[in-house]
Order: C-alpha cells, then sequence, then structure tokens
C-alpha cells in the first residue's frame, strides 16, 4: 500500500500521475520530449538509459517499466537490456553509448561526480554536446522519478506481463 | 566553464534551459506548476523545501536560487532559510514543515529511504496527504535539478545580488 490513499489502483507511477494530474501532466510532457521527442539517440538508448539509471536505484517499478520499453525499441531486445544493466562495462554495445552510461552513473551518485574525463571521453567515443547534454537530463531526471514512486510507497507488479503491455502502449501512444 | 559548449553566458540552469529549450519549456512547466500552483502549502515554504535539498545534494547554484526565492517568499527572510538550510531540526518553524523536511531529506538519500513512520510523523503534525505528495516530489524535482546543473558543470555567480535579481523576477514573473 502507498504512503497516502491514491484513490486508484494504478501501479508505480501511474496512480501518482492520475492522483495529481496538474504535476501529472508536466511529467508526462517532459518524459515524451526526454525519450520519444527528435533526437540523435534512439528512442531503445534513451528507454535503456532510463532503466540503467533506475536499475542503480533500485527501483523496481521503473527498472522493469523502462527495461520493457527498452527491449520492445532495441532490435536485440530484452537480452541485451539485462547485459546493460548487469555489466555495462562488458555488454555488446557501441563504446559510444558505453562511455554515455558511464556519465550517467556518476550523474546518478550525484552531480559533483561527473568529471571532465567522463565527458571527453564520451566525445572521444563519438558522442556530440546534445548527446552528452541529453545524457545527463534523462539520468537526472531518472533520480527524480525513481525517488517519486519509491518514496511514495507505490505498487510493484511482480508479473512481467504488465511491464510488456505497457510497452506496446508506449510505443504506440507515448508518455502524453 | 560547462562541460559543453552552451553558446551563451547564463549561469547555472539558466544557461541549460536556452541551450536546449525542448527540454526547457518541461522542465520550467514543472517548476511552475510545483513551486508556484494552487496549493496549502506557501509559495516561501515550497521554495525552503527545494533550498534544503539544494543545500543536501551540495549544489550551490540551486541552493544560492532557491534561498533566495525562498527568502523573497517568506515574512521572516534569508534569517530564517539560513536557519532552516543549517540545522532544520532547531530552526524556528512549524512542527508540520519540520516534519515535511523530514520527508524531503530522506528522499534526498533515495526513495526508499522514506519510511512509514516519516510519513505518519507528517500526518500526526498536520499534513495532509496532498501536502506529503508534493513534498516528496517537490524533493524527488530537486534531486534532478541539482544533478542537471552540477553534471554539466555550469557556472555559479559569486556575487549574492545575481540570485536576488533572479528572485525578484521568479516573484512576479514566474518561471515560465
Amino acid at each position: 500500500m502507498a504512503h497516502i490513499e491514491l484513490n486508484n489502483d494504478d501501479p508505480g507511477i501511474t496512480g501518482l500521475l492520475r492522483y495529481r494530474p496538474e504535476t501529472g501532466r508536466a511529467l508526462s510532457e517532459l518524459a515524451e520530449v526526454l525519450l520519444r521527442g527528435d533526437n540523435t539517440l534512439s528512442r531503445g538508448e534513451r528507454e535503456l538509459i532510463a532503466s540503467y539509471v533506475s536499475t542503480l536505484n533500485e527501483c523496481r517499478f521503473c527498472a522493469g517499466s523502462h527495461s520493457a520499453f527498452a527491449a520492445a525499441q532495441l532490435p536485440e531486445g530484452m537480452e541485451l537490456v539485462s547485459a546493460v544493466c548487469a555489466a555495462p562495462d562488458t555488454a555488446p554495445i557501441s563504446e559510444k553509448l558505453r562511455a554515455l552510461l558511464r556519465v550517467a552513473a556518476a550523474v546518478q551518485r550525484g552531480g559533483g561526480s561527473v568529471t571532465a574525463d567522463d565527458v571527453a571521453a564520451a566525445r572521444k567515443a563519438g558522442a556530440d554536446d546534445v548527446e552528452i547534454h541529453d545524457t545527463v537530463l534523462i539520468a537526472a531526471a531518472f533520480c527524480m522519478f525513481n525517488r517519486y514512486v519509491d518514496g511514495l510507497g507505490t505498487s510493484v507488479p511482480a508479473d512481467p506481463a504488465v511491464y510488456e503491455r505497457r510497452a506496446a502502449q508506449i510505443v504506440e501512444h507515448g508518455y502524453r
């Protein structure tokens, strides 16, 4: 049971967005722009960053959700998502994405943890400034979403099918 | 110098919002709804929560900004803001606000750190469910804003007058 009475049975963040539509609209808009707007990082790659940061923050609802959303939008599917979340340093991904995931992990620890060397390594691996910017903001945003979901003690479905159904909705209709 | 080329000299988050207006609009909208929308917590109290969490995250730009924004909207001004950020347990504030700041501090450590006891204490001190919800979300949002600002290494003005001028603009025109 959540820490507050949500007056609905929707799990994780979905119950919170329904509970407080004023903030829900702003949060949904942010997710849409960050994870689905025009970008040189694919939607699958951005969801992978979201899933990885949620895993580091031990947020089971967000990690389950965004792993499913990433898997649905990457040709290599859930096998790659699981490999990245378990061991990004050795997972079969581009060096650019690997360097961006290192930047994301630093952001997760704290803004001051990101070093000039982390950014230089991402740039050397082919990331441009907008990609570095968006990686930092996606990682920072999931430090918010994860705390929001767990800080209010929302429910976490155990059945993977729940996340897969939601993935199909997000891929087709988006976050708005 | 910031980690990326922003093509503007605006400090802290203001340079980032100008650099990437697509995400900037969504972030400004979120700040407006959270910190200035209709609410039983006053604008000054909400800015105080933002300032306190930014202090815990050691984000000098956000702490300087939101301390000034809180001081401009609380009758007791900067003296109270400084007292709260230094020692919320003994600062001269209501027991309700003190209990909400404890919830905010737990959120800053991580979503899973918020206990049912923290929430029960806030409720016992007079906080309702929406106030608890909004406190958690404000604290979570500043874990994003702080990481965004510091993760990209943006500049931090040393002159307090910069933050006071910006406070006057926010009080009059808001974040949009």
